[in-house]
């Protein structure tokens, strides 16, 4: 089998461990996205689990948001591939104690969320659980996709949009504080980059990934799998308007803050040098890729070491 | 949109609901198996989850039987529209305690059941929740994919292999008895059909399902899907080895015993009546297409009303 690289963190240690019992029984598992050849189509494929207590709580957020949320993660991935949406499966774990109506706005987000895409619910399964958790499988079609591994030394490393905004929303909650309205969006209704992931695919985009652990795990697991070294200047990140507050709350430099929280859906993407940059959404030139091993943060010159957002810590 | 009518039970109930609020956001809901056209391939796409407590227990399986069997129910639907298996996308859900050999048992039974089959793992989530579950999403492709929509009167109504064996499992294992070996097999690895399955959709098959909730509720599904009646003479009913022993001491006629399991996974086929029969693998008429609506089962030319199996009861 061929086994993208992966950087550091327990659930990537359990995924090397799945790649190496499986050997031959598995293709390429170090990417979030599935690209399987078809004829003359490439299929892009991602599954994406979100569990309550885990990746959510209900208090936090309506049953149609938890279902926009989850659809938009799984989404995320086929943008970071370059990949057009044809549509996702969904299923869906619920306690028995449940309404029919949970079920319902929980597809009726899932359903936006896929339909703002212009894709459609292919279909599902229902199961009864302890709780309720979505298991979204995503589909598309991608003319040139795009993986994690072919950034080159010399090559920009580039952020969409603004960092931060989802983790404001989650600091605020966890500390039960009402978030900034603009942060709680980010946080219940993130938009799956897919415009973005396919100009930037067709215009040269040599890797991507979408930020969905922190820009610290992320960049690491793209500068492993590509063999090569990045460097990332956090005075650069764009952080959102909500950061800056809870960035003082929490102590931290506001790109630390921005650059430690994940689910913000936005795409990290290696361009070679000469790319313009002349787009029509927002895009950041954060840092460089280097010959070597490893991610650099490094803040005003400085050194910084960050995790990345750790779902089994 | 179009809906695919099924037949009753609280789970379907949930699918009418859920479609009802999507509308145009989703394609048609009725089939296990989404089939989506791309270029010159039919693209077959089929989700399904298996939660501890609710689908097995786990004294009962060792981890990779469990494995086995997740990935066997999700590829028995690619088998039911006769398509060609291509992989698995795996999103486990785990508790936090749990070793790292539990993630690595339960996909090395997915990779198993995947390369029994021709196909590969190729991609996953991982993410911990209270209780172990698989959500599986099998992609295959299908050159005559087959519907449960396409049965006519007249048409015989057939059914792969022998039912009740993982039913005589189960009440052995609920009555914390030690199971009939080849019944327990048939419980802890079933076969999806694959083969058969693509053998029946080459041959003529008009409607297809696999018998995973019973042969009662899953005939009922059909029948809605068709638009047709089904009456089906129970006495016909390949019964595995096992049922005897175990309708005897559950009281109950062996095939009315046998018709009641669910998770055989075999095929539920309907054929033209001119169908030779003349195969390589255990096929069994079992009844007939009827004009009307509704599922008849009858026992020695008596009526006999049987719940299919009811995950939310």
């Amino acid at each position: 089998m061929t086994e993208t690289p992966l950087g550091g963190g327990g659930e990537f240690d359990r995924i090397r461990a799945i790649a190496a019992a499986l050997g031959g029984r598995a293709r390429e598992l170090g990417n979030d996205t599935a690209l399987v050849r078809l004829g003359d189509t490439t299929v892009a494929l991602s599954a994406d689990v979100s569990v309550e207590g885990v990746h959510f709580r209900r208090e936090w957020l309506s049953f149609e948001e938890i279902g926009w949320r989850a659809a938009a993660s799984a989404l995320s991935d086929l943008a970071a591939s370059g990949a057009e949406p044809i549509g996702v499966l969904a299923a869906l774990t619920i306690p028995a104690q449940e309404p029919l109506s949970t079920f319902v706005a929980l597809m009726q987000g899932v359903g936006a969320a896929v339909d703002a895409v212009g894709g459609k619910v292919l279909g599902g399964d229902l199961s009864r659980g302890a709780a309720i958790a979505l298991a979204l499988t995503v589909l598309g079609t991608a003319t040139t996709p795009v993986k994690r591994s072919g950034a080159h030394p010399g090559d920009g490393v580039w952020v969409t949009g603004e960092l931060g905004g989802a983790r404001a929303a989650l600091t605020a909650f966890l500390a039960a504080r009402e978030p900034d309205p603009g942060a709680r969006a980010r946080f219940a209704r993130p938009e799956p980059r897919i415009a973005w992931g396919r100009w930037l695919a067709a215009h040269g985009a040599r890797a991507m990934l979408d930020v969905s652990d922190g820009l610290a795990g992320d960049a690491g697991h793209l500068a492993a799998a590509s063999g090569v070294a990045l460097r990332i200047e956090l005075e650069r990140v764009p952080c959102h308007p909500a950061v800056r507050a809870e960035a003082l709350q929490a102590g931290e430099p506001a790109p630390v803050f921005a650059a430690k929280g994940g689910e913000d859906y936005e795409l990290l993407v290696v361009l070679p040098s000469a790319f313009p940059g002349a787009v029509e959404f927002p895009l950041t030139r954060v840092g460089e890729v280097l010959p070597g091993a490893g991610l650099r943060l490094e803040l005003a010159g400085r050194p910084v070491v960050l995790a990345g957002y750790e779902h089994f810590a």
